[in-house]
């Protein structure tokens, strides 16, 4: 399993994913799903990915070495517009499909695969694509500011509540991390570390990039924060009237 | 869609239900989920439902009338033990699925369907089970006090943080009104009203049992004050240090 998110806000832009693969229980390894292209100063586009390994390692070394028989300017170093990275991105997963598959089908697996694709090339938006196993992809609004890939559901409460563009990435890089918490908590398939990025608008750079180790005591304090608050939180709710004499020990 | 669920405290038993059921988006209704069959003082068994409701109703009616071909001996009312009651309910769905699931596959519809089934019969242990769509079934233990059926993942991760056996029965129903608001928040297709019902052991009759309808004063309090203070929890927690000058307006 895998919990991936992006978040497009008016400062910038942060991603962040956790780094545990299982086939199974019993093969439970550590791998990268968030990926940077960046030429300094020039462009920044970060990919994160859910989904069979295989297939996302084979789009991976499309986008880095050139999309199937299309050489070496077809990469997310060439792509001139980030549409044409989720494009890409895209293409190359249809690549993979059309290889691989109807073997994946023989042998019942399904084509499970999705990325975020997130970034900013010199003169043009900062962006934030959602690109879906069929290739297709939807866009980040200032309506919906954050995309998500994996196991999204434990996570989305938070971000439903505090998440719009105006926040800033500090704040958005904190939602992030108490999002991935509130994931890990609920399914051990999601595990630190986590890699998280931020980059500023129109700066076309990584900011920070951060590995989160199991130890971070930053991490530590903040899940246990959270956790202690919520808890008082619930506490500090008034039971309601109805409920008076129910416990039948007042 | 639905969200279902039920606690079993050393105090007692606490069932919640929404009660939307839609075919899309376009054709939206209200039916009861959370289900009563009780004799006072004798028996007191309470059953919710997931899933297709031709699946949910054509059980209940077993349930009520006498399984398929059995009388009316074979109904909840005359069950000896929950652990008979979750088998019941088990025996009721493979007789649908028998009748109906070959038509519904032909539809390709999935065979959908799944129930928690909670109580206590005098003389007996308190007990709760969730009832899958093949008929066999889990029962809560006390190192997991609570079952969910329906869309259960947005209303998880306070249920994993407070939840435990001791806790007393205005908590627990506290509780499964915040789980039943974030996942409402979260998913469209959940929604008011909310049927709660709560139990104490070994009274074998329902304690309280209530409709939370869509101008309820208590829920519109509870769902604001929960959201206000994840907003206050969320905004003291400490940013990180390796963020310093990240936002680039310090």
């Amino acid at each position: 399993m895998t919990y991936c998110l992006g978040i497009l806000l008016n400062d910038g832009l942060v991603m962040a994913a956790d780094t545990r693969t299982n086939a199974g229980v019993d093969m439970v390894s550590r791998f990268r799903k968030l990926h940077v292209f960046e030429n300094p100063g020039e462009r920044m586009i970060s990919v994160l990915t859910a989904g069979n390994l295989a297939i996302t390692q084979a789009v991976l070394t499309q986008l880095e070495e050139g999309l199937d028989g299309e050489g070496a300017e077809s990469t997310l170093y060439h792509v001139e517009s980030l549409s044409g990275a989720a494009q890409m991105v895209g293409r190359a997963l249809r690549n993979v499909k059309n290889r691989d598959g109807d073997h994946l089908q023989a042998m019942a697996d399904g084509f499970v695969a999705s990325f975020i694709v997130g970034g900013q090339i010199q003169g043009r938006r900062m962006r934030l694509f959602e690109v879906y196993a069929a290739g297709n992809f939807i866009e980040a609004t200032e309506d919906t500011a954050y995309l998500q890939i994996g196991e999204s559901k434990y996570g989305k409460p938070i971000l439903d509540r505090v998440v719009t563009p105006e926040m800033d990435l500090t704040q958005a890089a904190k939602c992030a991390l108490v999002s991935m918490d509130s994931t890990m908590r609920s399914n051990i398939a999601v595990a630190l570390p986590i890699d998280l990025l931020i980059a500023r608008r129109d700066t076309y750079r990584v900011a920070t990039l951060q590995r989160i180790e199991r130890d971070d005591p930053y991490f530590a304090m903040i899940s246990n924060q959270w956790g202690e608050g919520l808890r008082a939180l619930f506490d500090a709710l008034p039971a309601p009237a109805w409920l008076d004499g129910v416990n039948g020990h007042d």
